[in-house]
Parts: structure tokens; sequence; C-alpha cells
């Protein structure tokens, strides 16, 4: 069989025998990978010239709801891949982590898009920012999706969700993908490729596949398409100063193996559930994927009275575990990748030797397989070694064993435990483990510079904590230096690294009409009838109602005072508010809100359904007794809302500025309130 | 005379005989600039070892007060740059924007950080993450300043502004600066490095000073350092892949000349005010340091039944102008920064000349300098050409003349406009000339993505825009591809740029420990005073107070409505109420909000002097009559703030994190208050 890709919209097996790929566990042949015959440079051009304007077509909420859908309909297929996940060694719970993990990520995704971001194809960013004392100059961010190809170079130990954790912001950022996975597991990416092309859900040219090779494709990159790269720190070094790379400045996200910590708190008692935890979480890092995670822990750090404690515990844990073929029931750990991953585990285990001893498994560990069709090629026993110097620069800090392969490293106290984790030079993540809260913001602000993410592990939760190997969503993956430099993830940053930030500078009413959110200072859209009174299809960005006015009364003061249970002093003591910062009895600020909300509500049922927050408000003045206050409320912002088939109305958010000024015409109060709005069109 | 450089703590000559620089003017010599001698490894361990922890032990807002204390210093000694900066060909215009432009934006970074960030060494973003169903497992992100130095290595052309620039964010990060600021005029650099020193307010170790080659410094960087770069984009690219940085993932931020362009809009007439405003951009973008700005416009872009209309008008203006020496009244234009310069610009004109013919100035033009001590050797005469072939790649979009010349280029209609601008392969800055707001959005949206800036110029802000070349605090410098790829400025992300962000995960009480920000479901503190009774030094982060409760009653309904004045269906009309999203007749949002404040505000005077602002306020379920709310409140976040000599009184900013219940414990309303809150130590 040969393993196929997928470009220009077409299916295409490659012209050359290709490489040859084998079962990890019985080390039979699957497939062959060859991208041979694959015009690289009509590659680039279909995605930039088919798939990147139908992306840009869609807005962002329309982007995420195709994801959606794809999500939801893979899941429907998920059998198909945990099926062929198992030709990669993989257990259950390492296709678990890969297929509904990966497809998890992206329906996290599409929420966090429809959450955080309006519905435009763009992205509006921050507040506007005043340019000049008149209001007349003002200055706005808005990221556009590069009209240009996102192209992914994916490792193998992740072959769904390493390509789904990447395409899903690109997807929603407008920008189409290429994607290549590792030629190990390639087979089955391909094959969740297969059902996403035939789902019909994606635009043509939108999604790439490349089996094998990337060719001559980097050459044919420029300024507005990016790379992204997760492998080896060498590999990705190489490629990140590829001369086209560099003349064209495109941007290149890398996200390298390195050599994670995982800190046992100096307070951690053998008693302590903590203990427990350390031990099950530097297992479970070894078991997972057999080792074979960039995340996983290579260094276990621990206080050196503690270290035959951990020895012992970890050595008892993982005899237990039984490694062999993952299909046979109880087997918890399956092979690496291939004969040439064992291989590679196996000379680096040698080089960790040299300044380690071993304390479980290694090299010459006689291997126990469970199942009768398990070639020995791929498997490598869980391995833990001592190390003999865990303050010194040495293998320990720069080799990384990409298999079920940890050191224990002993430290005297938190300062040199600190310097160890250092000594990793920039990883993915650490991890403490400590009940201490002192202890932990001590190692977390010492060391957190030289992590990405950081986990803090305790009993509270323990039953809750995805684990130290686990890269969520919302938060981001990458680290420095080792780690290659790279931010993935981390919410919305994903989707904003396939865009450009362009920063806008102009008059309100000219960035009003480029960003579509009303920008203070900008002209009024004034009509006669109530904008509450309007459908959301119906209301314009810049609507605007200017309100009757109110005097506000001391009796208002008093009413409000004793209505709300409020007797400030400020409101009520004649004596003291003359000494305040106001200088005299004053309105309370939540009169002149509820006041305001009385100037501008229109009372009968309309298409306002419900007023659901308010964003930053602030008080600019007082309001004294006396003073008249009117209210000017105009349309800032509009999100229209893809109506669910539970969903009685069809809706949309509208967000309104809202400005309260007395009779002087000084600013009063300012806010943004947001109310759901029925829309007329479905 | 011989530059200095200031390193390890002390002023140090070159050795070597180095580079002779001279008076652009004049042509006589000034000094002679050579870093020989200097131990760079030593430089690296100084700022690392000694700058780095003296920032670090401080907060942000300490460290953005002593930048505004020595803005404001070297404000008062700004006559002796500018005496100083004549050297270097500048007119008075030149040397305001490099000297007032530089402190201003380290000003306006002392504003930002204290009036965006909390204070303390760190920065917390974003709100928490929920990680688990159960609220134990939350998810935070931290930036931290990495433990190293950062490096610039800056241009010619703005020896204050690029140094200021780029030192003020880094400190305000906490990371200690060395500056190498280029050859040419290092020594007005150094001139206000020596009042920096003088001024005994930077720590040691903070700040140092390379003027000359930076010999093997690259080699001495590691993971926690970064780089920054402005200059021409092969110096830039060659630097960005050193082996050093690359192996170490250096932060490397390059912000490179571009091919800037600035589009006059199809829809501007010759009479318009837009035209005019047209011809002086493009002319004020010429002579402004001589057009020494990687933000000049290079490429003017106009309608091509327009092309003779301005072509005649840009003669017509800038051959009014004088050119000389820039002491003499009258003289608007100086020279460039030495005969290298010069003879490079003419270089690059003679290439721009085969597919453009000139207009005005160019290589064969006859000069007449004003002024008796000029020298020809650095003078070059404002020149525009008119390009052949505006629609091909070519020279026009490829080779900067980084002087006084501006190509301009006919387009047919705006989709050519875009292709024309995107030719550029990425700019610093666009900008577009029109009153027309559908124009300006079409023409913005499709050029944005190769734009780092983009500015919409028009009548209404004609007399505030502060230019097409000038870079703002506040917004991103930096463009995609050619321009480098950076990003530069752009308010607090300048400041993060210089910190690791992390992803923090557990425990909410363990996260509020670490970020010192109260994270929902934390341990509260309770103790049996209110904490409105403490002052801000005695409120501990977590302090929490749960208030008495309020049965909700139909006549608070009617009494709040005839109050307010609001008079909603929902809360008024049993008929339409019962129809409506929440089935009853149900409280105003802002009774809720305001009985919550008659819950928890204490009457008499004390510390809390004022409720000035509210944020993130959802409505999660309504209070119907007869239900019981109860409040709670707690301290989320302090930020201390530095008392001002008129103050009477030195507070902090308190921001309290509200929930309020009903009587089945669901919750009914969340929001944070902030108030200023009186300080008892100074």
């Amino acid at each position: 069989m040969k393993a196929r890709s997928f470009v220009y919209g077409a299916w295409h097996e490659g012209t050359a025998e290709g490489v040859s790929v084998a079962n990890a566990i019985t080390g039979e042949p699957i497939c062959s990978v060859s991208s041979d015959g694959i015009d690289f440079a009509e590659v680039v051009r279909f995605g930039r010239d088919v798939g990147g304007p139908a992306l840009r077509a869609m807005t962002i909420h329309e982007r995420a709801e195709m994801l959606k859908a794809l999500g939801l309909k893979l899941l429907d297929n998920k059998k198909r891949f945990f099926d062929i996940s198992q030709w990669t060694g993989a257990t259950k719970v390492d296709s678990w982590v890969d297929i509904e993990g990966g497809l998890g990520t992206m329906l996290s995704y599409s929420s966090i898009a429809r959450r955080e971001l309006g519905n435009e194809p763009f992205i509006v960013e921050d507040k506007a920012q005043p340019l000049s004392a008149d209001g007349s100059f003002v200055g706005r961010h808005i990221l556009t999706p590069k009209p240009g190809v996102s192209v992914h170079i994916n490792a193998f130990n992740f072959p769904c969700w390493g390509m789904l954790e990447k395409i899903a912001p690109s997807l929603i950022a407008g920008v189409p993908v290429i994607v290549k996975p590792a030629t190990q597991s390639a087979y089955l990416t391909q094959a969740m490729v297969e059902d996403m092309v035939e789902s019909g859900l994606l635009p043509d040219g939108s999604l790439q596949l490349i089996c094998g090779s990337v060719g001559d494709l980097l050459d044919q990159l420029s300024e507005q398409d990016s790379v992204t790269f997760t492998g080896s720190a060498s590999i990705g070094q190489m490629l990140k100063v590829h001369p086209n790379i560099v003349a064209h400045s495109i941007p290149f996200n890398m996200e390298a193996d390195s050599l994670n910590c995982s800190i046992l708190g100096e307070t951690v008692s053998e008693d302590d559930p903590e203990f427990d935890l350390f031990i099950k979480e530097v297992t479970r890092e070894m078991m997972v994927k057999a080792g074979q995670k960039c995340t996983a822990i290579r260094r276990a750090l621990v206080p050196r009275a503690m270290t035959n404690a951990v020895s012992d515990a970890l050595k008892a844990r993982l005899s237990r575990v039984a490694m062999g073929d993952p299909s046979i029931e109880g087997v918890k750990m399956g092979p690496l990748i291939g004969k040439s991953q064992r291989d590679d585990v196996a000379s680096q285990v040698s080089k960790l030797c040299e300044q380690s001893d071993v304390l479980l498994g290694g090299n010459d560990a006689v291997l126990e397989l469970v199942g009768d069709h398990c070639s020995q090629d791929a498997f490598y026993p869980p391995t833990v070694l001592l190390s003999k110097a865990p303050t010194e620069e040495g293998y320990v800090h720069s080799v990384e064993a990409f298999g079920p392969v940890c050191t224990l490293l002993p430290y005297d106290d938190v300062s040199q435990a600190v310097a160890i984790a250092a000594l990793g030079k920039g990883s993915l993540v650490g991890s403490v483990v400590t009940n201490d809260a002192s202890e932990a913001s001590e190692l977390v602000l010492k060391a957190a510079a030289y992590h990405g993410r950081m986990l803090i592990l305790n009993r509270d939760n323990a039953k809750s904590s995805t684990g130290h190997g686990s890269p969520l969503a919302p938060l981001v993956h990458g680290g420095p230096g080792r780690a290659g430099g790279g931010e993935e993830l981390g919410g919305v940053r994903a989707i904003k690294h396939y865009m450009q930030r362009t920063a806008l500078q102009g008059s309100p009413s000219m960035l009003t009409a480029i960003t579509r959110e009303y920008t203070a200072g900008a002209e009024k859209i004034r009509t006669p009838v109530h904008p509450f009174r309007k459908y959301f299809d119906e209301l314009q960005i810049g609507e605007s109602l200017t309100t009757h006015r109110r005097t506000v009364t001391e009796a208002d003061i008093v009413n409000f005072g004793c209505l709300s249970g409020d007797h400030f002093y400020a409101h009520f003591d004649e004596v003291a508010a003359k000494d305040s910062l106001f200088g005299q009895r004053v309105a309370h600020g939540y009169f002149v809100l509820s006041a305001a909300a009385g100037l501008f509500v229109d009372p009968a049922p309309g298409p306002v359904l419900a007023n659901y927050g308010l964003e930053n408000l602030r008080f600019i003045a007082p309001v004294a007794i006396g003073d008249t206050i009117q209210a000017d409320i105009t349309v800032k912002q509009k999100i229209k809302k893809t109506r669910r088939p539970d969903e009685e109305r069809a809706t949309g958010v509208v967000v309104w500025d809202v400005l309260v000024r007395n009779q002087n015409d000084e600013t009063v109060a300012v806010y943004d309130i947001m109310t759901l709005v029925e829309r007329q069109e479905d």
C-alpha cells in the first residue's frame, strides 16, 4: 500500500518507491510513503489562490462553526482512527490523547473563537487609543488574515492531535493549511484527512496533506506564509535558517523536545499524598506514548534525603507495568514507533549512563512482552537513571532519550533545584509537586522564565489535574531556548499567530468604518426610531440616541440610599462628605447608572431581550445635588450569533457605548452594556 | 577625540584607532569609534549578575517611576543634546523627533506601565481559565522578567529615540540593556548615556553602552537573553542566523527599512484638502532626516489621471525647500549622515533610474547649499522619480535609497493599488489619503496584511495627525517580510517582549499565592473587622466578607422602577414578562448591583475613599420576587500607587471580586469593583 497525499484538490500517490513504514508492534510493513511527483509550487498556489479567498470570505464565527461541525463528524468516525492508531503501538489511553484530545482541541478552538472574538473576517484588538488632545486622531490595532498559506511540519508521536491543534487556529484565522505529518505515522493522519475531505465541510484548497518529503516546498513560500515546526531541536534549527525563510522573514514557530523537569518539594514527606502524586506523575509520563512526548518528564528533581524513597517507589510501580501488545487486556505500555527510534533511545541512554547509574531498565534489561505477535524491534523498557552530577552541565541536561526514560536528580535546597531546572536551558513544561504555597511560589517565580508552562500539583487538584504532559487549548504551549522559543495554543493567541497585526491611525469616523466598531468621537447616526425598537439586522454601527435630561435631587439620593441600603457617608453625611474627595454630598454611582437606564430604556416589549453584562465602567466626575444628567447610547459593536436548533429566537449581541454627561457637558460616567437583541433574518 | 563605551560600570576608550566619524555638514572629524579592549563576556555577565537582580527586585511601577525621573532629568538637559545633534546634519525638527520624541516615548512607557499593569515584579495576564468542572484546577498566564540581558543594535538615524524606545520597555520588564548605537552617530547616544549615568537613577549594570563593533558579544548570549535589531534588511538577516542565536532560540526582533507606500485615493480631486495633504506628507517624509527614515514614503501611489498634477505639485513644493546648514534660519533640510551614505543613495538612485524617469533632483542635479561651511560630501537633493512599470516586480519595489528619494507609481484602480503596495513584500507603514470611508476601508482591509501600521489621512485629522513616518508608543512598530517581521512598541506588548510568558496550572489557592491575585475558588481569609475599615497595607489578597441577606420584594421592584425611571416590561408587565426570556417579572439588574452595595458598604468614613469603576459584570441568573440575595466581596488585587507631591493621601487601588448569590446558592451576578483605598505607610 502506498500512503497518499491530498494536493490541489486530489489524492496523489508518490511516484517513487518511498520509505517503508512498519507496524510498531509486529514489525510488519504497513505502507510506503513518498511525495515524489508533487508540484509544490502548485500546492502553495492552490492554497493561496483557491483556499485563501474562500476562507477569507467567511467570518471568524463561520469558520469556527465549520470546525465544530467537522470535529463532531470526525468524533462519529473515531473507531476507525482508534483501530488504525494501534499500528503505531498506541495503547487506548495513548490513542485517546491523540484522537479525542486532538478533536477536543479543535472543538475548544471553535468555542474560544465564538466566545472571545467578534463575528467579522478580522479581529479588532485593544481599546482605541487617543493620539491627539482634540480627539480627532485615534489608533487601534486590527488583525487581518495573511493572504498566504501555513505549513505545519509535525512530529510522529501525535499524528492526529499534532495536525488538529495547528489547523484549528489557522483555519479560524482564515489561512489555508498544508499539513506535513511525520513519515512514521503519516497513515493515521491520512485516514483522518480522508474523512475531512469526505465530509465536504472544508472549502477547496483550505487543507492539503503531504505524506513524505516536503521537497522544495519551503522555497515556494513568501512573506505572507508561515511555518510551524514540531520535532527535534536539531532539525528545527536547520529549517529555521532556510535561506528563503530568512529572506522573507517568514514566521517560523518551533516547538522542540526539551529536558522537562518535575520537582518534588522539600516540604513533602513520604506520607503526604503529594509523594504518591509525584510517583504517579513520573511513571505516567514514562508510560504514555512510551515516553515519546515532547513534554515528558526527563528530569525528576528530588530532595537529596528523598532519593531512595523515590527510587524505591518508582521501581515498585514501574516493575508492575505490563508492556507488550496494547490490544491485550492489562497491557499499559506499547512499543516505540519503530526500530530506528528504539536504536536512537538506546544510544541516548548510553550517553546518559556515562554520568548516571541505572536504577531500572536500560539497554541491558531483558524484555518481557505480553502478546504473541510482538516483535522485539521497537520495545524499550521503562528506564530510571540516577544522576551522579546533577548540578553540572552534562548529558542529563542536554540529551533527550525520546522514550520511557527518566533521570533522578537529587538537590540540596530550593535555589539549587531552580539552578538544576535552569540547566535544561529552556523547557516546554516544569512541574512542582508540593502542598506548601510558599515553597511553590518561590520555585515557580524563580523557575518560570525557563518554562513555557508550569504545573503545581497537590492534593487539591490530584483528581482534576490534566497532568504534567498535557498542553491545553486555552494555555500557551512552547518554551524558551531548547524548547524552540515558540508559542502554540494559548487561546486566541494561536489564531492571531496566522494573522498580521496592523496599527491603524485615523479619525474616529474612519476607524469606525474600517473596524466596524464604533470609536468614540465618530459621527453618529440618528433616526426617528428608538434604537431599542430595532432588530439586530436593522441597527447600524454608530446608531445613537441622546436621551431626555434629569435633574438629580436630594430626594433622589435619600430614596436611593433607603432603597439600596447604601448609606455611605459621601451621600449622607454632610460633615464627613466635606472632607472627602468630593467635598460635598454626591449621588451614588449606582444611582447614576440606574437613572441612565431610566433615561434610555424603552419599556414595551421589543427586540432587545436582555441586558446581560457591563464592562469598562468608570465614574469620571461626581454628580452633586442639582446636577442635570443626560445619556448618549450608541451602537458600538454587533456580534451575530449562530442560531442553535433549540433556540426559539435568532439573536445577536449588541454592545452599546454609554456616556452620561452633566449640564456642563462634562462626562460623568462611561461604560459599555451588552444586550441580546432579536434578529429578523435567520 | 575618542568615543567612549560604558561597560561593567566604567567608561572605556577603545584601544584601537577605530573608525573616524565626521560632521555631516562640514566634513570635519568629530571622533573615532572603537570598542577594542572590551571584554564582552564580562559585559554580559555584569548585566546579568549585577543589573538583572537589582531590576528584578523592583516592582514594575518602581521601574516605571525610575524612568519617569530619568526622562524628566534628561529633558532638563535637552539643549546639550540639541547642540550635539546638529553635527549629524539634523535640523531642529529632526532633532526634536529624535530627542524630545525619544524622551516622550520613554515617559509614555512609564505612564503605560503604571496605568495598565499591576505593581508587582511580574505581569499576570488574562483571566483565570477553568480547567476542570469542579473548579479545583485552573490556569493563568504569568510573565516574569528573563534573567538575561537585552542587546539593542540600533540604526544611525535616531541615536536617541532608537535607544530610548527600546530601553524603556526592557528596563520596565526588569531586563538590563546593552545598547549598541550605529558608529556614525554614536557620539550623540554617548552624550545622553553620560547624563543617564551621571543622574545616578539607574541601578548599576542595568545600562551598558558599546560604541564600535560588537565583537564576540553575540557569542556570549544564551536562551534568557534577547536581541533587537534596527537597520538594513541584509545585515539584520545575517545577524538573525548567527549560530549562537539559532542554537539558543534567542528572540531576535528585527525592524528593517522597507519600501513604504502612501496611496492617494481615487476619489480625491485636485481641489480637495486631501490632495494638499498628500503632497505635504510626501514632501515632509522626504525632508525630515533628509529621508533617512525606515518609515519614509518610498513609493507614492497616485491615480493615473492625477500623475501630472501630483508631479507638478511636488516639484513646486520641493523646489522651494532650502537645503544646507540647518543652523541657518530658513534651512529646512540637512545633509545625509556622511559621504558614504550619500554615495550609497546615489548608487541606489542609479538602479531606480533604470526603470524610472527623473522628475526632480537625481544624481546629476546641481546642489545649491545655504551656508558657508557646507561640504558637498553628504548632501543629496530631493529626488522625485516616475516609475515606468509600477505593476512589475522591479527595483522600485526592492531597492531602498535611504535618503530624500520618492518614486511616483500611477495606478488604474483600487485592486491594482493594493497589488502594487503588496509588491513591496512587507512594509513598516502604508498610508491612505482620502476622505471617502468606503474607499479607505477597501484599501486598508486589503492592504493591511502587508503593513505593520496604516495611516488614514483626511481633512478631519490634518492638523492632529502625527504623520506617516512617526511610530507611537501605544501602537506597534514593525512589519512583515521586508520590514523584518518584528514588532516593537505597541504599549505593553514591548514590555512583554523581554519577559517569558508561562502558563500556570494549579489549584485556585496555589495560583492566588503565586500570582498575588485572588483566583475564584481559592481559600478566603476572614477577620472580624469589615474589610472597608482596613487600610490598603492591612488588606490581604483573599480577605473576604460575606454579607447579611436581603429578600427582594415586589415593593423593591416598584420603588426602583419609580426612582430610576426604568419601567422595562420584564420588571413591570406581568403579561409580557411571561413571554420573555425570564418567564416572570424580575428585579432590575441595576437594583441587584445597588442592593449588593447596600449589603457590603460600610457607611462611616474610613480608608475606602471611592468606588471609581466596575468591570466584567455578568448577570448570570435573574432575581425574582421573593428571592433572597447575599454578597461575597473579596480582595482580588492590590495596586500600590506612588504618592505625588500634590496628593493629600497616599493611596492604592483595591480590586474587589463581588459575587451575588440567591437563597439556592446560585450565582446571580459577578463583577469586579475598583476602589481607591488610603495607605498608612508612605
